[in-house]
């Protein structure tokens, strides 16, 4: 089950956390996007206790992130597959390795991002989509949407006010 | 304190949620993003008990994320502010804000960037830094890199043998 806010928010920022904002399960993911997909192998990765395993995937697969699938039938077998949700969830995992790597990598690269025809590493950055500008602070700032609640309008300008 | 692995890992992953992989830890993050540094705002924002506020807080300084000054002498009072590290955490905010924009925002968008010069809706997208390329996943694929450990070894290929 997703872990709940104490408030119930629009923030996308709060929402996507609850569904995956605990550290076990962004380790799961990131196992599952190398190719992980059975229970054992989850374990043997992460050295986590089975219990907690078990926790973690059933809350992932709740937050439809990842799906139980039997792929055998003698004995009943499964494994966890991600969803279309799991697999958008890739560049925050990218994100998160770019920082990584930026700031706490003291013995050099342990795990980067390739080319897959050149293999040559690639250097993650965001940018906007339409114009390909990077999406540095002092460009682009985030303001409230048309769904905002009274609590964001308190705290972010609107596409409208940002210039007033 | 960070939150310690049951496996200390030169993963740049679980590195980094070392550093971060909680949930308030990064909601503390979001309103520090948007010039949160007191504790009573953060509280106010939060909807948090100041215990937990008080250990997250803690946490994100100990971690480098947040440096806490004092701002004024009678009486003492101290703020929040992010340090470079912190401010480096913006991309990952930000691919998390755009998850959640695109699949779950059913009343539509409550937080989203904008260019501060026009006004313009932004959407968020990873490319590689040099060649501008959008980090498609048949494109870019996780490989181990130098300082990779053996576990990590055993589960990714490297620049190397990418094509063997």
């Amino acid at each position: 089950m997703p872990v709940k806010a104490v408030k119930p928010s629009v923030c996308p920022i709060a929402r996507s956390l609850e569904r995956v904002g605990e550290w076990w399960s962004i380790l799961i993911l990131r196992d599952a996007f190398r190719g992980t997909t059975r229970f054992q192998d989850f374990e043997k990765s992460l050295g986590i206790a089975p219990n907690m395993l078990t926790r973690r995937l059933n809350g992932l697969v709740e937050s439809g992130l990842l799906e139980k699938v039997r792929y055998s039938e003698h004995p009943p077998r499964y494994e966890y597959r991600l969803t279309a949700l799991g697999r958008d969830f890739r560049p925050v995992l990218l994100t998160l390795m770019a920082w990584g790597n930026r700031n706490f990598a003291s013995e050099g690269i342990a795990l980067q991002l390739a080319d897959v025809r050149t293999g040559v590493a690639a250097d993650p950055i965001l940018v906007d989509r339409a114009s390909l500008r990077p999406l540095e602070p002092l460009d682009f700032r985030m303001v409230a949407g048309p769904a905002a609640d009274t609590q964001i309008l308190k705290r972010y300008q609107t596409l409208e006010t940002l210039h007033e």
